[in-house]
């Protein structure tokens, strides 16, 4: 396997465009803005969703499964919320093809729908005109689900796992009897996106809320998870949203409270999706390929033998055979590849691109000496270590790698957020330097989309933990009270 | 919780939709024919998925990911298939919505697709033209891929999980070198089928293969397993399709063998859906409402306290904590139902409508005797136990449970399979008594429409294990070598 991957200095697009479809991660479908997700990249979702769906569990939500179709009447009852959506619905208008007088498929004109059907962007409308119904006291308080679904929203640029026209992801969506429950649940969730985010995908976040511009179509108050790419753009990896009762009052849901009298309900959603997959390649990898956390790797170790002749294979699967059967009843998985029909060169660069974090090769002179060359991909660096010490020197890999590529974009972070005073330093740091940029801002939409339209910055949150610090705008030379964040983004 | 469920006798359909409601495993949703799964019976379908998905990935499988929408043209491609899809598809036609001179959403007539997009009722096509660019020589072969998906047919008339116009399911697609070896794939996946429904579901199922009128479209083979429900009605549980190069010719899929010759690939696919929730409803429950194997209930023992007061309820909690803890040590799922807000009573009627299989009850008399009153959900059988024998017990009755409805399913469909000589017994049985009707047919489509048309029964398998007999077809008086297997069915 020949790498030839565009290095990320050449041209960064270029190099994550490759990488997704060279990785086997995924690839374009004949489908305008569909993606096939490749069973290597779809391995890594399902860690994600293992690991997420755990944490939602523990937090007391449950799954449930909703339609995929929205009346249209349903998304136009929330006026915010048809706003933001109208602009990207797939809309079904028929239910049935026909052959026409030359033999030819056409939809069939007779099988036109009443109502059109959206395919769903998200499913606050068709969850709430259910809830209605679920939903008649506080003893049904709090409704906490979750559901693991895909969605379509007719992106007109698309570009692998970044911006599809379907993606796959999951959307909570919760009841609760009072505003500050609900806002505490918001608030819980995005706490558990950081701690995924950075547990698991190794990736720092910021946390902070979107201004009214950014705010979801619908919400009150959309908390969100910033994470900083390697180019220098941020990308928002995760949002919750406090939807006050927006939705309740858009579909009538009312509960009895404790003194019988009825009251609308409050709710939040929240929501990551397979753009997580693209924060991932792009928070981590390098000019070799993916570099994987061992918590989301499919494959955390590959052995590859180094051999002449069947013989010496054959000797060197009897040797590994404990050792691959050691590791995985310690949970760690591991590939040992004796395929004959490619050369350990092919096989190690394969390995590296595809982000495997531990590579074991093992030879003649091994076997002879009772020694594994062990490889780690997040530093490349290689070692030769004693077999009975290899166990024991992979699970260290194992935190290592995981502790290791987080410090490393954590540091990278650290250094590319730039405090700036004046418009003409932001400019700069952006063209310059890229990253976040820390500056005070008026607080209007004027002057934030203004800044947009000069400049492609946005602002991507107003960080949860900022500091009250008497400035001005950089722009406008108002008051302003905090930082926010900008940045251009993904 | 009053259960107020209609009688089995009565009105068994009824009795159906009623428990499907009641027991909140899915409901109606506004969309027509489209459902809602309630976490209840989502988390049995859960249960479901990772039960099969792991013995998917047992026999060499891995997922993957397909887009939702299929173009026009790519369902055209096999004639059989669009033939079979053609009346039942949800088609797309537009991308956009916008407001109308009176402020009205609209479908935006300027956002037309040039070609309309079919949501996938199968995903064959949008799948073998990607197979197209995976696979170049037999060292990309087998390809062993499923998708979890959710899919859609246009459904006229529906029911809860039986029939709806959206269905969760998962699809295999495999890719093959041979006929041979996709015909043993089939056939593999045909057994997994059957050994999910026994094992898992506790549900005996007949392995046959359709008649070439019932056959998957686009097919060469069907096999399939058929399971009896409790009215008499077969019901078909899973398919695995042995597909020849039907669709490998339509996509042009070729690859080098070993010769360097091109070859066009020999396929398979394989599918379970939503529907087996309806199947294993109508073959455990009873008159009180769900009875649940072990081995797929959410909640596999529920514990309820009986007390007066808080006091009580406290020591009583004191006391089931280290039980509880000890269960789930285990990997038994065990919820302690601890509501004041509820009576006794009102619990035990609710685990029972749900088909919680073991049920236990604690109250002051048992505390001072150290014993709890289990109650196991399929005989409804009511027993004291020592406390400290009540963890044996339990994992007695996880097995035991588990096979006693599958015995009990075994018992009633072994009564129900009647073999028939003559036209006159068989519309006398199929009228009378139900079940499965073993008969010799002459083999011919037009005798299968007449008796469908005639008695509304079709001929649901030739099962794998039939035996050569000489005789002649109930109907035409032709000769006939095998019996096959009529139902009516759902």
């Amino acid at each position: 396997m020949s790498k030839n991957l565009t290095k990320r200095e050449e041209d960064y697009s270029k190099w994550y465009n490759e990488l997704v479809v060279k990785a086997d991660l995924a690839e374009n479908s004949g489908v305008r803005g569909c993606m096939v997700i490749k069973p290597y990249g779809y391995a890594i979702w399902e860690k994600m969703q293992a690991a997420l769906d755990k944490m939602f569990k523990e937090t007391g939500h449950e799954n449930a499964y909703f339609p995929l179709f929205i009346p249209k009447s349903y998304l136009s009852k929330e006026a915010s919320h048809v706003e933001g959506f109208a602009k990207e619905c797939a809309v079904v208008t028929h239910y049935r093809l026909k052959n026409d007088e030359n033999g030819e498929i056409i939809v069939d004109p007779e099988a036109k729908l009443e109502e059109e059907l959206i395919v769903r962007p998200t499913s606050e409308t068709i969850i709430w005109d259910t809830y209605r119904r679920w939903i008649q006291s506080y003893r049904d308080l709090p409704l906490l689900i979750n559901q693991w679904a895909n969605v379509v929203r007719w992106e007109m640029r698309t570009r692998l796992f970044l911006r599809t026209a379907e993606f796959l992801w999951q959307e909570g969506h919760t009841a609760h009897a009072t505003e500050k429950e609900a806002i505490d649940e918001a608030e819980q969730m995005l706490k558990v996106y950081a701690e995924f985010a950075e547990n698991h995908m190794a990736m720092p976040v910021i946390q902070g809320v979107k201004t009214e511009n950014e705010r979801f179509a619908g919400a009150i108050e959309t908390y969100c998870i910033e994470a900083l790419m390697q180019d220098g753009k941020a990308l928002q990896a995760g949002t919750s949203h406090f939807l006050g009762q927006n939705f309740a009052k858009a579909f009538d849901v009312k509960f009895a409270n404790k003194e019988g009298k009825k009251e609308y309900v409050w709710a939040t959603s929240w929501g990551v999706s397979t753009r997580l997959m693209g924060a991932l390649i792009m928070t981590h990898s390098d000019d070799n390929g993916l570099v994987l956390p061992p918590k989301l790797a499919p494959i955390q170790v590959v052995i590859v033998p180094i051999y002449r002749g069947l013989d010496q294979l054959d000797a060197i699967s009897e040797k590994v055979a404990p050792l691959v059967k050691e590791l995985r009843a310690k949970g760690i998985s591991v590939k040992f590849d004796n395929r004959d029909t490619h050369k350990p060169g092919f096989k190690f660069n394969e390995y590296e691109l595809k982000g495997v974090p531990v590579r074991l090769a093992i030879g003649q002179r091994d076997m002879d000496n009772g020694t594994y060359e062990v490889a780690r991909r997040d530093t490349l660096v290689k070692e030769t270590v004693a077999a009975d010490e290899v166990i024991a020197k992979i699970e260290f890999l194992m935190e290592d790698i995981q502790r290791n590529i987080y410090q490393k974009a954590f540091d990278f972070r650290k250094e590319n957020v730039t405090e700036v005073n004046s418009y003409e330093e932001f400019k700069k740091v952006l063209e310059e330097k890229g990253g976040f940029i820390s500056a005070h801002w008026d607080g209007t939409n004027e002057t934030e989309e203004r800044i947009q339209t000069e400049t492609k910055a946005t602002i991507r949150c107003i960080p949860l933990d900022v500091k009250e610090e008497e400035g001005v705008c950089m722009v406008t030379g108002k008051l302003s009270t905090k930082r926010v964040l900008f940045a251009k983004a993904y």
